[in-house]
């Protein structure tokens, strides 16, 4: 009997937003494997860690920040053959997922590897998305909007035309390119209906207007919402208080 | 004291997917309201039904299917009146959302009307589209992917230019548009990266390629997820088992 591939989804960083199912599935796996920096800890393992016991056998997987540099598929599938091997023994493996396993996860790695020779189940997490929109205080979207997810590194026309298109706009992945983004919405004349969350469900959760972020780079897990006409809610937003997780 | 009003997210439908966090409140809660039709069981309900106990006030929030033929302004204010008078009365009220609140929930109406009077948590669910990508076995989005979601009451034509602008697309609100959206993407070329998911994590869960989706119309709860390049997913997903719940 091998044993059963994992991808937990746990949730935006809040511990207690694990589900009910990742937290059976975690507490009961004798493999918990995550990604992890090269250097400073695993913000995965870092989610998990209140519910992590000694008898767990923990698999970092190493993946370099600048993976661009490196043989970002190499890594993969040595980490693959890793898990494989403990699969093959019969050990049930859980890979441990930042939000979802599949919104923007590196678990696809894994999975397009493993989840034709083993038993795979993904379990959803609750993605930063829908927890920004809750620190926010206002809708992602509503009735007949559509909305947009668009990756920060997309070049300024491209981001343009889809947040034209969009009722409903969620920037991720904003880090290094903050200052470039918010002239972008600035000249949209759409900085009223935008507000700012980063390190969403964590203690040091920061929540605010868009027209409020200060000058310097936001950090990777930052993420700028845009709902349109929305002027309402943001105005709601300025009056409540700006800081502190929920 | 007034109480304190909170916005659950219950997840898609299997009540293993509640976060610890909504499961807390829930079961903390004297008052639990929830949003139901006029005819036959609440869904919002029917997901937390495990865990609720006789000693709750349970207070149904009646929203007429074809709401629009209603008034759904005084249905709303209505209701936040009936929980006010919770509220003011010291008890803390959960309201029961299906999937995630701010993810085109209603929970908006009511947050719209009670938070600025009240104090107000929303507590993120996971959402139904990452369910169905964690159903399907492929990827909602990676890399530098747009992900648009698109209501399927959209006219063809606002469609086509959503779809085509973006990486990855899920369709909402499937339903009765159902004949037309499959007629649209293969009108596109699409088809066959296309997934399909009704009544995604419950035990009547069904999982399949469009091309598979027989000529009925879906039932409100379904959703069509296309990933471009998406096509050695889906082949994978064929070969795959294609129904049961996870």
């Amino acid at each position: 009997m091998t044993g059963k591939l994992y991808g937990l989804g746990l949730g935006p960083g809040d511990p207690e937003l694990l589900t009910l199912k990742a937290h059976r599935i975690l507490t009961g796996a004798p493999v918990v494997a995550y990604p992890a920096p090269d250097t400073g800890p695993s913000f995965a393992r870092q989610i998990a860690a209140p519910y992590l016991r000694a008898d767990q056998l923990e698999v970092p997987i190493v993946v370099p920040m600048r993976v661009e540099r490196f043989p970002a598929q190499e890594i993969y599938d040595e980490a693959a053959e890793t898990l494989a091997r403990h699969l093959d023994a019969g050990s049930d493996v859980a890979v441990l997922c930042e939000g979802d396993p599949f919104f923007f996860g590196s678990f696809m790695y894994l999975f397009e590897r493993l989840s034709g020779r083993y038993e795979t189940e993904v379990v959803p997490g609750v993605s930063s998305m829908m927890a920004a929109a809750a620190a926010l205080g206002r809708p992602l979207a509503a009735r007949n909007d559509v909305l947009s997810i668009v990756p920060g590194p997309l070049d300024d026309e491209t981001m343009r035309t889809r947040i034209e298109a969009a009722g409903a706009v969620a920037i991720i992945k904003v880090g290094r390119h903050s200052a470039r983004i918010r002239a972008l919405i600035e000249a949209m004349g759409l900085t009223a209906c935008a507000g700012y969350v980063e390190r969403v469900s964590l203690p040091e959760q920061r929540v605010m207007p868009l027209s409020a972020v200060p000058e310097s780079a936001a950090p990777y897990f930052s993420m700028i919402l845009i709902y349109k006409g929305g002027e309402g809610w943001n105005a709601a937003l300025s009056r409540t208080t700006m800081d502190g997780a929920s």
